[in-house]
């Protein structure tokens, strides 16, 4: 059964092959298919677990509780259901921020982690015209946002990856309305998150990678993530922006293999 | 549920999207995370459904059973458990002979095909020594198969595409030694499968994809199906061998939508 019960909802995941576990988290609004470039190669050495976060995917899309310490707790329970007392955590923008997350709640849990173009307190700088564009035409600004989140390179060359992100948001199998505006308003959900202060509370052992050209989580963004965790290096790639297991692959698996190597 | 069950078979299935229904079918060893490319972008407006057939991915892996006629009873219990009455077919390599052998079996069922690298009676024509490396090193066997079954191309630009296919067939959660044997001995599995005299009684109108660089289901191969199709056309591309919708996914998608246009 790929699917864990908590607290009534149900989320999806899939375990493929034996070895040290990493789990991958996804984006907002996408899905577990974003690390196909990875799942297969990395099952044949690895534990891989893939998640679809509750509201997207195959998982259940509650009315509320889309804090992403709900999130986080979930991939705990992922962990115990597939018999796991500690993996590698390899998140993507809100996957990175359950990854953190999951760190400052369940510490033991975690071998280290591998954040992928993510962040802290999205929501501090946003001018008020943001959230006004939201409410008009939500749609039309995450396609905007998400324009800003390939880079130009990837746009030419690799013109599925933006076919791949407005699939996710526009199926209502994927991801709702709902879920949008439930996660936007929620406290301690996408934008409203701060772990600011706590970053330093994060103890294993941290790759940071960001991509030059990203519009959605900048530089500055990730660069603060590796200024404030004590034990985290980062890399930054040009002709990259958001997503560099799909805009790079071999370099972000190489990326993930040599990180995991080094955690002895 | 994802899960169809039909004659003890958990078959693992998901449906994503509304419109006119289209059902992807992989290639052997594989799973569905190969139509990542495919299933957000179509799910704006069709059906989606993608099936891990048995013996792969998340489906049940029965000792044997392994004949394409019971795949295409499989692909028909999805049809009857998404409630869908007829349905566009994608299918590539095993997953084409499948989508064939489901137009013979339930034409009723089928509006179109899309036959991406397939064939037919793969047997008829291999070398006595073929049969022995399979028997002395099956995964060095297959690994070389799909070595010739990527564009030299799609091979140094798209590198990750060998990783992935590479993975599937090393990994027991995907697709397992007993599957492999169990497929090859089957009187009517992947290599004793032939339709030859039957793919004139095909009625629903087809197209067949192939790649100029294919090692694995040539250009002839696909020529045949063509040849003997009745309402059918053959598109062959450069810089492609045996995974179009992967080495080239833009391409891929505007034939598909241009096919499932052309239904009216």
């Amino acid at each position: 059964m790929p699917y864990v019960n908590r607290d009534g909802v149900n989320v999806y995941y899939e375990s493929l092959g034996q070895g040290l576990p990493i789990v991958f988290l996804h984006p907002w609004s996408t899905n577990r298919y974003i690390w196909a470039n990875q799942l297969m190669e990395f099952a044949r050495s690895h534990q891989c677990i893939v998640v679809d976060h509750r509201g997207h995917g195959q998982s259940d899309k509650p009315a509320g509780g889309y804090a992403i310490g709900e999130m986080a707790a979930d991939v705990v329970a992922v962990l115990d259901d597939a018999g796991i007392e500690r993996a590698v955590l390899v998140g993507n923008s809100i996957g990175g921020m359950v990854a953190m997350q999951t760190n400052l709640d369940a510490p033991e849990r975690v071998i280290g982690n591998l954040i992928l173009s993510s962040g802290t307190d999205f929501g501090a700088n946003s001018p008020p015209e943001v959230a006004e564009a939201i409410q008009q035409d939500w749609r039309g600004f995450f396609s905007g946002l998400l324009n800003a989140a390939v880079s130009e390179k990837s746009k030419a060359e690799r013109p599925e990856i933006l076919g791949f992100m407005e699939g996710c948001f526009r199926v209502d199998d994927n991801f709702t309305e709902g879920v949008f505006f439930a996660s936007v308003a929620d406290p301690n959900g996408v934008f409203n998150w701060n772990i600011s202060d706590r970053l330093k509370d994060i103890t294993a052992p941290t790759l940071i990678i960001a991509g030059e050209e990203d519009g959605a989580t900048t530089v500055e963004q990730n660069q603060f993530l590796a200024d404030n965790i004590p034990n985290s290096e980062i890399k930054i790639y040009k002709d990259v922006a958001h997503f560099c297991q799909l805009e790079k692959p071999l370099v972000f698996n190489e990326d993930l293999r040599n990180f995991i190597a080094g955690l002895g």
